[in-house]
């Protein structure tokens, strides 16, 4: 298996012939009825997550996990979380979406948390700290931040907007992300939400070599066909995740065949979309 | 107990006199060598945060809990992290120290996850995503958000200094949070770090209303005096966090008087500096 991030991340979409990465945030509220009625709910949560896991590995190459949804169990949740990231085959790139930073000297704690403890591949990391709060995430070779750039959800515009120095605040993000990868052994991507394609095609300029992570298709309204346009590039990887539309596409007993279902759609859909890029 | 958190802040405030929040961080690499020695790691995190509670309890207003040093554990640290906030009086504000946030539906869960499963009253904040992230943190009357303004480390220069339409970003992220609690049961504040007492000063005339919590003081460098000087104001709280400077005092069986003797001193610092402010 290849050592660096990106040759692992690309090793693994030609071998699925897929981008799609699948989202494992389990709401309580959203989980089959039947699995609740026979579990205590982390461990609906574990079996419903087990089922998605063995019935989209085929055609996705990647697993993101939202930790907001484990933790709101506290440390029963946690322990759906790891239960979780072991039942992921070890070839798949998995994403601990967990939105970290802090001071240097507390986050080296979560990067030790993240990929040491829970033995994640890859972490979405926030900005807004700067260069100390990212760069302990970027020093082991074979990891992966995906920092927050252009989100995917109304509060975007809020600040990631502002003009700095004639440069909207998300491309300055951008930009120095990439600055801080190549000073270290590890690898920094972006986080660049689907629902705004213009931005994203920004970003794609601004940082033509980094892996971007691209959230938001599907429930949130992003369109497939026009994120891989804007993004994909033969030498820059992009992973294209999805989560409600994939894992809550059923309620009922067949909601991990119907999973299936809506994930080889979803993948044919951006491979589609790749081959003409 | 007063129903808003700034009035409960207002009220330990004056019972103790203190506006000391002491920060519950713990290395495994600094913890006591006989609690290590007898314990397992989880279990003498716990006894020492109990008895750093307890030694100075008298003197603080606050406990602050850095989620980084906690998750390094995994589960088990989760659990080290709920008996800690356990063991807190009641009276005494807690504080998630967790700089999360996410998008609108995601926030939610960790909004219940600080508030409802461990039963904090208040949690940082990373304000990069906007409106949708920070606003779940801001819905319960009694809880309150400190959100990043201007942080105490190398990297806050990285991104919050930069000018947006003539005004500093950190500055934006201030009056934004204004108008998010103003319209909102829960209440906004601001961290703003004790390195920069310039922009602490810019940020209290920004937002003369608003909470302060301020970390910074002691291992990072920050003046206690000017600080208060800069932020405090009789009728808008300031919290001024200590964690290292206090509970790393000594490493010895006498761990808990040095911290005692740290937080009482510092506290003094901080009271004659506000009778003056």
């Amino acid at each position: 298996m290849p050592a660096d991030f990106t040759e692992r991340l690309r090793h693994i979409q030609r071998q699925q012939n897929s981008v799609l990465c699948v989202g494992l945030d389990p709401d309580p509220d959203r989980l089959p009825p039947h699995l609740r009625a026979r579990h205590s709910l982390p461990d609906a949560i574990a079996r419903f997550n087990a089922a998605l896991i063995e019935a989209t590995t085929h055609v996705a190459c990647a697993f993101k996990l939202n930790f907001a949804f484990y933790e709101a169990l506290g440390a029963e949740g946690w322990r759906a979380l790891t239960q979780t990231i072991q039942h992921i085959p070890a070839d798949h790139i998995v994403i601990a979406d967990a939105k970290r930073a802090d001071i240097g000297n507390s986050a080296r704690f979560y990067a030790r948390s993240i990929f040491d403890e829970l033995g994640c591949d890859a972490c979405t990391v926030a900005p807004y700290m700067g260069h100390d709060s990212v760069t302990p995430f970027l020093q082991q070779a074979g990891r992966a931040a995906f920092v927050l750039a252009r989100t995917s959800n109304p509060g975007a515009a809020d600040f990631q907007s502002c003009m700095c120095d004639d440069t909207p605040l998300y491309l300055q993000v951008g930009w120095q992300v990439a600055a801080w990868s190549a000073a270290t052994k590890g690898t920094g991507g972006l986080v660049a939400g689907a629902t705004d394609v213009e931005s994203l095609t920004a970003l794609r300029q601004t940082c033509p070599d980094l892996p971007f992570l691209i959230p938001g298709v599907g429930a949130q309204g992003g369109d497939a066909t026009a994120v891989m346009e804007a993004a994909a590039r033969d030498d820059a990887p992009v992973l294209v995740n999805s989560s409600r539309g994939i894992i809550y596409a059923s309620d009922d007993e067949d909601f991990a065949e119907a999973a299936a279902n809506a994930a080889e759609s979803l993948c044919a859909t951006l491979n589609a979309a790749r081959s003409t890029a």
